[in-house]
């Protein structure tokens, strides 16, 4: 069984050149230099592994999908970007965030220039214009969709929402993008269009099951890995699946008000945080949540059994796995 | 003789319907609304009126060109809504701007989903692929450099920056995505490369023509037309030919720095604005941008003298002219 760890890394190294190949040193430099940074730094690297893992895996030649892997991971990193702003966060992947470091102007539009450079990329795909057009449409879409996810996500905080919401913005924020590198990739790999249905499904699966489990991170993971605070979550009053199962499940009312006075209180303590994490952990919501996620993934695997056995297909099957059973 | 504002106004007319058609009633609502609100309140819509006119002058049917038009009109907006919320400006045709009206986080993502829905719909133009490719290829170019060119305006204010580098940034601020909706349009209407090119150019200076006009009016025109506060600009210290002329061609030392202690000095006085207007007009320096201004125009105009004469022709003969001759 392939380690997805251990073969991300591996295409992690191999992706890393190219995506720091497409931004070059044009004026004004204040502005490359913003654009670069998170792109060029890192990060787990999974969408564009995806996108090359899927066209390899439908017999396509993986190096023709590897400007669209980038371009996936520049749209990524323009969310970041602006995803930072508007949160007021300080701090990503142990740097300083791009609108602390350069200004919120310039945060602003490093991210528009990160998405105008990726659909640069995809225009310049070295594939047939018919399927550079439905790559696109389905990365437009995505992008379009970001922005929604996003918006409802900022509705959401502070608000208890139903699962079937809560759902719906997870696959907005995080489960499209997973879904057009994958069947991006698929197409650039020469998919049929019912086999890039089906591996646009996995993803969008692999990728609701990806977000419920950082959900669970970010209330019952290891801070000193994680690199986020465990109440931050609590604090901020966001509501997961987890906190929408507890105000569900949960009969007794003086522990539901405890619990909701806790949720989204920005100076509740540590000891609070912990308690309404115990709450959570007492009426089975924490497990529902990892139940559900590990559904999702389980959907996910089984959405591509039709692909014949390769190592690429045992890698799909590993990162949807390693999605919901990762320390960070 | 066509008159340019009369024939905007027809055309608008025309792509009003189509510009309000592609925005829909998805979820989330606030984001929609603001989404919506610029691109639906009007404008002069030279950038749409230019694709479709292009496509028409080259023998096209206009009507393939309407989305086009659209798209060129919502990235448009998308840059007003980040550089109003950059520039911090609190109003923009009588209206609240997005950011005070929806705050921040939606203006952001506002400006990202019509970046995204533009994109959608080029994806999805009724012309050959091919063809879909090179109008993305021009219009992902201009997003790249209009990013690049309201950095350089930020790193410009305040500073007193050559001629060249003046006609640089409102080149990469504002020609490009007329150039974009020109050659987008001849494109569409079957213009061959070296007419595309041409037709590119002539956009290219009019734009310039267009900018340097607006950066007039900035200063000399009719605050009550312009909805522009004529100490503004100078309150700002904002870089323009007009600037950059006057401190080249000022032998006198005191005159200088009297000039230069009004520019960019955030509490000078009406008297201190028209006192430094009144010197750049002694310098000859208003005199001189208009005179660039006009031969921009010239420029542009010599562009397309291959084309076969046509309404749509004179047209784009007469938009030009109205770029540096106009009350507002």
């Amino acid at each position: 069984m392939i380690d997805a760890k251990e073969y991300l890394k591996k295409m992690s190294a191999e992706l890393d050149g190219p995506i720091k190949s497409y931004i070059g040193d044009e004026e004004p430099k204040v502005l490359m230099d913003a654009s670069k940074q998170y792109p060029y730094a890192g990060g787990k690297r999974m969408r564009p592994a995806m996108a090359v893992a899927c066209c390899r895996a439908v017999g396509g030649n993986g190096s023709k999908a590897v400007p669209l892997a980038v371009a996936v991971e520049y749209i990524h990193n323009f969310t970041l970007i602006h995803d930072d702003l508007m949160d007021e966060d300080e701090k990503r992947r142990g740097m300083t965030t791009i609108h602390v470091g350069y200004g919120p102007a310039t945060a602003i539009l490093a991210g528009d220039a990160l998405f105008a450079k990726a659909f640069q990329i995809i225009a310049d795909l070295d594939i047939p214009s018919e399927k550079m057009r439905a790559v696109l449409q389905y990365v437009t879409k995505a992008v379009w969709d970001l922005a929604r996810g996003q918006q409802m996500d900022i509705n959401n905080e502070g608000n208890i929402v139903s699962e079937e919401v809560y759902l719906e913005t997870i696959k907005l924020k995080t489960s499209v993008l997973f879904a057009a590198a994958a069947a991006g990739g698929a197409i650039v790999g020469g998919a049929t269009p019912e086999q890039v249905k089906a591996i646009n499904e996995y993803a969008i699966e692999l990728g609701l099951g990806f977000q419920m489990y950082d959900d669970y991170l970010g209330v019952a993971g290891d801070s000193s890995k994680t690199g986020k605070s465990v109440g931050n979550d609590i604090r901020k009053g966001k509501c997961t699946c987890m906190v929408t199962h507890t105000i569900s499940v949960l009969k007794d009312q003086k522990l539901l008000d405890e619990f909701k006075s806790i949720l989204g209180n920005m100076d509740a303590t540590d000891e609070q945080c912990a308690r309404a994490r115990q709450i959570m952990e007492d009426a089975g919501s924490i497990q529902y949540n990892l139940d559900l996620a590990k559904k999702k993934v389980e959907n996910a695997i089984s959405k591509i059994s039709f692909l014949p056995e390769s190592e690429d297909k045992e890698f799909m099957i590993a990162l949807a796995k390693y999605a919901v059973d990762r320390d960070v």
